[in-house]
């Protein structure tokens, strides 16, 4: 399939903070949006835009040649392309779905199966870089599927993204987001902890951040979460709740392995008891909370 | 004390790869060294360059203004400066006693006191950068004591190293090292998880690292160490033994809050197990080895 804006119908199902700003930018490129997302009202500039309300995925699949889903936990990525009426059953022969949820590869491989027997392709193609990278297209975009289908996507990959890669076969783009997840979420509690040190030590914190963040202890999550660790600046830009899904994923996954990811499972733990007491929808940075709590 | 490269005399004990490194500055910018080395042909070159040889550490600090020390363990730096003829014995009155060895907060407060009381100032500045940072007169410089020590020595650091900082009383600058320590030991183990878990998911892991290495997950460890742990280089940028020395000490310091250090504890056993296993004098990146024996 070669896409052209005059002629190629994307359908975008969950337009969310970072979906919102996804379907943006294709629809100021100029191409015709398809839309869905549970709550309607989170369409409504881009139905002011140009495209066209469906009260389905199913419904959005059924006018589209690329299918876009950004949508929440993998049972709501299950439900969508594998439900009754869902995007696979009515998806257009040669059509190209793309799933940019941050899923489980397991069900990435699935999802590519049912599709292929539909005579369907479909990329798995989770994101990092957040709202900011979202609202910019400088996401990384880390893509598992068939080459073709790859190519055929990349033109509308590159209206999102900045670093955009095929790492694999179906599964692959969510297996390199989990190693993306697994790494931060050790850092993030390195971090947690070495700032929660210097608060007891009785260092000025805000100090000791300014004086390593220059050197090998650089991160995002030093430089941007320990600055508002100290600030007690617990907002969301990445969730909690949304992080612990991630990592359940990866669990999950490592649990096939014959090494345990015994920091992965510590971080999680601790991101787990944090959700229940109320943390769940504030940013990954109150972890420093298990550390320094109320 | 004023310090002139025409009058003051600087006594520099211990020149291994990070002390030869950071003596050669001084030196460089005219500078008399009084130099000491347990392995004496490491301070060839330094008298070759001028610098005169004494016997003992204490013997260095009987002709020096300022007395500047990088040895190895803590219990290195308290024989050498509390040790029956070290240097607080026989320093000169108003001498700058500096340990730029990574060692106790614990025990740079007993130097400091032990020093104040022969009317002799002292700093703890640990720094940070490794060998290269030496090299380049790069190195970040962390520093714990007085204000009026601090600003006498400020040109003498400038020579070593780029950012420099006073964080608080003595101890400070080892109290800051050991926040950058926590931090990276557990960002070391998320990066060792992260690419283990690529490599047994099938992933082509360089390919990984390529993706996610400009995103959220980026830092030296991921960057430069984990292309290390890839590439089966685990020669030593920074000694294993030496981490394990750091972190055993902030684990110390640590053990007198409320609150666990969990995650630097599992970094720091899986560590201690590897060192067991020989890879002491093996880089930081061996880590790797835990998820990946031989």
């Amino acid at each position: 399939m070669a896409i052209s804006k005059d002629s190629t119908q994307i359908g975008f199902i969950g337009t969310g903070i970072m979906g919102g700003h996804m379907a943006r930018h294709l629809q100021a490129a100029g191409f015709k949006l398809h839309v869905y997302n549970r709550t309607k009202a989170k369409t409504d500039a881009l139905v002011a835009g140009g495209a066209t309300w469906h009260d389905s995925p199913g419904a959005v699949a059924a006018e589209s040649d690329i299918v876009i889903t950004m949508v929440g936990f993998p049972k709501d990525v299950e439900e969508t392309y594998l439900g009754a009426g869902g995007i696979v059953e009515r998806a257009r022969k040669g059509a190209i779905l793309i799933d940019m949820t941050t899923s489980s590869p397991a069900l990435a491989k699935r999802i590519a199966e049912a599709a292929a027997k539909k005579g369907v392709d479909s990329l798995d193609a989770p994101v990092s870089g957040g709202d900011v990278g979202a609202r910019d297209a400088k996401l990384s975009i880390m893509v598992g599927g068939d080459k073709a289908a790859f190519d055929a996507a990349l033109p509308v990959f590159q209206l999102m993204g900045a670093n955009i890669m095929l790492l694999g076969a179906a599964g692959a783009g969510q297996h390199t987001k989990m190693c993306n997840q697994i790494i931060i979420a050790s850092t993030l509690t390195g971090v947690a902890e070495g700032i929660s040190y210097a608060k007891r030590t009785g260092l000025d914190p805000v100090e000791v951040l300014k004086c390593i963040g220059g050197g090998a202890a650089a991160s995002f999550q030093l430089n941007v979460l320990g600055n508002r660790m100290l600030e007690g600046n617990f907002e969301p830009g990445f969730f909690m709740e949304h992080f612990i899904k991630d990592l359940t994923i990866a669990t999950e996954e490592a649990a096939s392995f014959d090494t345990k990811l015994d920091s992965l499972q510590l971080a999680k733990s601790k991101l787990e008891a944090l959700a229940k007491k109320g943390y769940g929808r504030k940013g990954t940075q109150a972890l420093y909370k298990h550390y320094n709590p109320d």
